[in-house]
């Protein structure tokens, strides 16, 4: 692939393909939050057809992340970018393997949901609390589209908001199964900390890759843990 | 800093940094080996001073893993690095974002039995395999420092076979769970599912690194699940 393409500067090659790397980001986020949607309503209506679909999709998000992993090694061989067009195409390495992530967890809480169809995976006494996990997660997805769409950094501090109400329903699912009213089998419990855990560690992925697109957007430092 | 030093020659200079980035990517192992050592000490003997050191400590390699982090993207920057060298410095990067998070799974186990303090943090019937999970965590901690030191792949293909063992372990402590003579409470199944979970997660993301470092030697490229 040449670096310059008609009267285009490398300049503006190089731009054009860090606008391709971001639709392919905002792509992959978009497989995510379908992911996401069908994996709760599977969990929460026990939909065994659609936890299968989402299982059998991941896979999708997958090739999808290590395409955009080779678009950005490839950038990074033929621009060899620095400063800030460096941390961008280093970031988006980041971001997709945050994404890859979230997928994996919305697999797993699809994958609870066959095993124990057609058994609902919790209790009567957690389904709200799960709902809400549900709804909160789906809703981080969505605005972490726009988030990747527009890097509108209010849209980052919306996402850490809901991720702090995710976390909050986290520990309210050990005080009820730790409560004096919890009636579960031990299945139950092992599927309630399990759906729990996949549920706050997604939202987790989320505010990691809200991070770093604030970072980019106000030129802060990437934490480690970020 | 200059491109040059002396006499050497800028691949000499790059062979240096990459030199530097290995060795550092062995401490980071090796803080992380530690880390391991005493958690899982910790959790099996209930011992609550040794939990608080492994938790005070996680941020030293938090800040290790940001340091290699930026000297691998200043290298990125500064020598420009294409095809196979490019691939290094970026699996670097993945590298010491895996020992990131080993680090933490480390820093979980030892919260778990600092939470449950003066209790142990499983009942007797489940100690033997939680003893044998932290020891096979613990081997596959230390092949991953020789992985790392000399990139060896036979070492990478036994990290793979003890975490194969990890995961049978990991199984099986379900099996328990779920079997009709467990006895434990909700907590104690509450307990076990998260530890059991943090060491296979410990395991899992040393199998990542070592299939980048296989990766590495042997030309093939990172699948995106690696």
């Amino acid at each position: 692939m040449p670096v310059t393409k008609g009267s285009h500067t490398m300049r503006e090659v190089f731009q054009q393909e860090l606008r391709e790397v971001q639709e392919r980001l905002v792509e992959i986020a978009d497989l995510v939050a379908l992911s996401i949607e069908h994996a709760t309503r599977a969990f929460n209506e026990s939909n065994v057809a659609l936890a299968e679909t989402v299982i059998a999709d991941d896979h999708k998000i997958d090739a999808a992340a290590q395409q955009l992993d080779e678009l950005a090694i490839n950038i990074l061989a033929r621009q060899q970018p620095v400063a800030r067009d460096l941390r961008i195409v280093v970031s988006a390495l980041r971001i997709s393997a945050s994404l890859e992530r979230m997928g994996d967890m919305s697999e797993h809480i699809a994958q609870l949901a066959r095993y124990r169809f057609p058994d609902k995976v919790v209790p009567k006494s957690l389904r709200p609390t799960f709902a809400s996990m549900g709804e909160l997660d789906v809703e981080i997805a969505r605005k972490l589209v726009d988030l990747l769409r527009t890097e509108d950094v209010q849209i980052a501090e919306d996402i850490r908001n809901e991720d702090d109400k995710v976390d909050a329903l986290h520990l309210s699912v050990f005080d009820k199964v730790l409560g004096a009213t919890w009636k579960g089998e031990a299945i139950d419990t092992v599927d309630a900390t399990l759906a729990s855990r996949y549920h706050e560690r997604f939202a987790d992925h989320a505010v990691s890759i809200a991070k770093k697109v604030q970072y980019l957007a106000t030129g802060d430092w990437i934490p480690a843990d970020a």
